[in-house]
C-alpha cells in the first residue's frame, strides 16, 4: 500500500496541511488544505493535488472545534480520501528551534521537553506548533513524527551576525537573533544550483515578501545574515508588523503613552506595517490598487527599506551575485520587484520589464551584472523532504 | 572691545563650554572646559586656546552646584579671564528641534516653551540642554542666545527615510526616526569641500565614532540617512548603548523576566554595547589592549555592524564615492578604521596602511576606487559660528 507523509503547520487558531505521496521521489502532491478558526467558527477546505477543490465544510459560529478535534477531523478525512494511502509519518513546522538545532529533528519525549522550554522565545506560535505533535504522540505513539525549524537554517550564521549588543546575562537566556522563514530559504537554495550555478555558488540575497516578510544572504547557499533578529516583528515591515524599530519607542510607548506590553504587542505585530501606515489595507493587491496618498507611502516605505536592507545584507556576503524573489509578495507582485530593482542600481542590478511583468523566472536583462529570480517557494514540500530524510537516515 | 561667543553643551550633572572671539573670521578658541559632577561633587576646568590648563577647581564631595551654581561661577570665571572680552551671545547644544526646526533658532520665550514640548522626546537630555538657556534668560534678557539642534541637519532625508512603519495616529506623535550627530554631520559636510570636492558634491558616508556612535549618509552635503533613530539608543552599538535592536526583546524583557521601563532603561543605556558584550569596559583603547576574547568579540561585533550600517547607508545614497571617519574612537583608533576598511572591500574601499596608521587625513591608497578620509570634527565651532550667523542674519 502506498503511503503519505502529512505536513502539518498549526497557529493558535488554524491548522494548515498538506500530504505527500512517498512513492514518489518528488513527494507528489495528493491533498491539501486548511483548518481555520478551530475555537470560534471552524472551516475546513481540501484541494487535491492539482489545486482542485474537493471539499469544504463550515461548523456553526460559536463551535469550537480546537486542535485536538481537528486533529481528529483530518485524520478521519485522510482515511477518507487518501487515496488508499497510510499515513507513515507528520513533519511540523516549528517556528523555533532555538541555539541548538541547526536541522530537523525525530520527535521523542525529550525533544519536546526542550522545545517546550522555547515558548517564552516564541509565546505567539510555539505553543500551538508543539499542540498537534502532543496530541498525535499520545493517539499515535507509532507514528513517526518530524520537527522542522523556521530557525535552523540561520544557525550556520557567524556569531556577529547573531548577537545582540546586549549584556552575556541576557544573551545567555538566549536573547539573540534567531531569523526565520529558514524553510523557506532553505528551499530556494536547494532549487538555487539548477536555477544559476554561479548564484547558489556565491552571494545571493533572497528577499521572501509574504504577509510576513524577511530577507537572508546565503554564501554558497548558507545563511550569512537575516532581517528578522529575536522575533518574527523585526527587520523589513510587513502586514500588520513594524519590523524594525528603534527599542526607545517602546519605553516611550510604557512611559509617556502608558502603554502595557500586551498593547504594544498588538501595536507592533497587528496594527502597524502595510495596514497601520496605509490605514487601507494589509494586502499589497489592495495597496497596489489604490489611489490612496497613504497607500503608496506604504509602498514607497516597504520597498525602501527592502533596498536598505538589500544593502545591508550585501554587506554581510561582501557583495552580491544575485538577487531571488519568492514567496507571495515576491512572486507576483510585478511592480515591487521592479521598485526594489530601480532602487538596487547602484549594487549592479537592473530589470528587464517584459520578463518581470510575466513572472520571470529571470526578470534582468542579459546585461545585468546581477541577475534577478523570481523562484517559488515551498515550504510544505521542504518539510516533507527533511522528515522522509530524517526517518530514512534513521532506518539505515 | 573684543567680543566672545559662548557655547554650552549642558547635560543632567555637567556643562561643557568653549569660547570663541568674534573678532576673528575662523573663530578663535579662546578658553574651554568643563563643570561637573554638578549635583555630587562639582568639579572646574579650564584650558586656554591651546589647550594649556589655566585652572581647576574641586568642591568638597556632597556640595551641590547645580546649573545656576554653575552658570554663576563660570559667568565670574569668564568675566575674569575673558582676555578683555565682554560676552555678545551664548549658543547652546540643544539634543532635540523636534520635526520642526531645520536650523538653528534664535531664543525666545516662545522657542523655549516649543522646545519643552519636545522634552517627552529626549527625557533624559532635552530638559538639561534647556537648564541654562532659561536661567541666562532671566539673568541676561539682554543677551542673544541661540539654540543648535542635534536633529536638525537630519530634517533634509526623505520621508522614507524618517518614517517607521506604525500606524499614523504614533507617528503624529512625533515617533519617527529624528537622527543625532547633526551638528557633527554638518561640521564635516562644511569642511568636505576643501578635503575632497568630488566628495562632497557625490555619496559620503561619515562615521561618527565616538561614546555615541552613528552613521550618516549624505549626497552633495545633505543627509539622506542615519543609524539613530527616535532616540540615541538605536543604531550602532557604543560604549553602554545596545544600538539596534528587535523590538520583542523589549516585550520579552517585560514579559517573561519581569523587567520594569526603568531598568530596562538602564540596560540598553547603560549596561550593553562594548561594556555589556566585552564585561571589560565601555572604552574603545581599554578593548584594543585587552588580551580577553570578549573584549575581542566586542570589537568583532562593533566593526561588523558599521559595516552593515555603511552597505545600508550606501543604498539610502544609491552608492558610495566616499567614507569619512570622524569623533574619538573614528579619529583615534586606526585599528578599527582598518578593520571596517577590510568589511567595505566589497564597495570599493581599501586603506592605506602607514597612512591609517598617522591617522591621515587620506587613509586610502590612490588606487582606492572609494577614498577614505579621517576628519576632525568640531561640534563647538559649528555651535559658534551658528550663533554669529544666525545674529548676523537678524541684524542684517
Amino acid at each position: 500500500m502506498a503511503e503519505l507523509i502529512l505536513v502539518l503547520n498549526a497557529g493558535s487558531s488554524s491548522i494548515k496541511y498538506c500530504a505527500y505521496d512517498t512513492h514518489d521521489d518528488a513527494l507528489r502532491l495528493v491533498l491539501r488544505g486548511s483548518l481555520d478558526g478551530l475555537y470560534t467558527a471552524p472551516a475546513f477546505r481540501a484541494m487535491d493535488g492539482t489545486g482542485a477543490e474537493i471539499e469544504t465544510r463550515q461548523w456553526a459560529a460559536g463551535s469550537e472545534l480546537g486542535h485536538e478535534g481537528a486533529i481528529s477531523f483530518l485524520a478521519d478525512f485522510l482515511r477518507a480520501h487518501g487515496e488508499g494511502h497510510s499515513l507513515s509519518a507528520v513533519g511540523h513546522r516549528v517556528v523555533h528551534g532555538g541555539v541548538r538545532f541547526t536541522g530537523p529533528e525525530r520527535v521523542t519525549e525529550a525533544l519536546l521537553a526542550e522545545l517546550d522550554t522555547l515558548c517564552p522565545l516564541a509565546p505567539l506560535h510555539q505553543p500551538h506548533n508543539l499542540k498537534p505533535i502532543r496530541i498525535l504522540a499520545e493517539r499515535r505513539p507509532e507514528l513517526p513524527q518530524v520537527a522542522c525549524f523556521d530557525t535552523a537554517f540561520h544557525r550556520a550564521q557567524p556569531e556577529v551576525a547573531q548577537a545582540f549588543a546586549l549584556p552575556a546575562e541576557v544573551t545567555g537566556r538566549g536573547v539573540r537573533r534567531y531569523g526565520f522563514h529558514g524553510l523557506s530559504y532553505e528551499y530556494i537554495a536547494g532549487v538555487l544550483p539548477s536555477v544559476d550555478a554561479a548564484a547558489a555558488a556565491g552571494r545571493t540575497v533572497v528577499a521572501h515578501l509574504g504577509n510576513g516578510s524577511s530577507m537572508c544572504a546565503m554564501v554558497g547557499g548558507r545563511s550569512v545574515a537575516s532581517t528578522m533578529g529575536f522575533t518574527a516583528v523585526d527587520g523589513l515591515p510587513m502586514g500588520t508588523r513594524c519590523g524594525s524599530l528603534d527599542p526607545g519607542v517602546i519605553l516611550y510607548l510604557i512611559s509617556e503613552l502608558g502603554m502595557e506590553a500586551r498593547a504594544i504587542e498588538d501595536l507592533i505585530y497587528r496594527k502597524s506595517g502595510l495596514l497601520g501606515v496605509s490605514g487601507v489595507s494589509s494586502d499589497m493587491r489592495a495597496l497596489l490598487a489604490s489611489d490612496d496618498p497613504r497607500a503608496r507611502f506604504a509602498i514607497e516605505l516597504y520597498t525602501y527599506r527592502i533596498a536598505r536592507e538589500l544593502g545591508s545584507l550585501a554587506a554581510a556576503a561582501q557583495g552580491l551575485d544575485a538577487l531571488v524573489f519568492t514567496a507571495g509578495i515576491g512572486e507576483h507582485a510585478a511592480p515591487i520587484r521592479e521598485r526594489v530593482c530601480q532602487l538596487a542600481a547602484w549594487l549592479g542590478v537592473s530589470i528587464d520589464a517584459a520578463a518581470n511583468d510575466s513572472g520571470g523566472p529571470r526578470i534582468s536583462p542579459a546585461s545585468s551584472p546581477v541577475p534577478v529570480w523570481v523562484v517559488p517557494t515551498n515550504e510544505e514540500l521542504m518539510i516533507a523532504r527533511h522528515t522522509r530524510e530524517v526517518l530514512a537516515a534513521q532506518a539505515r
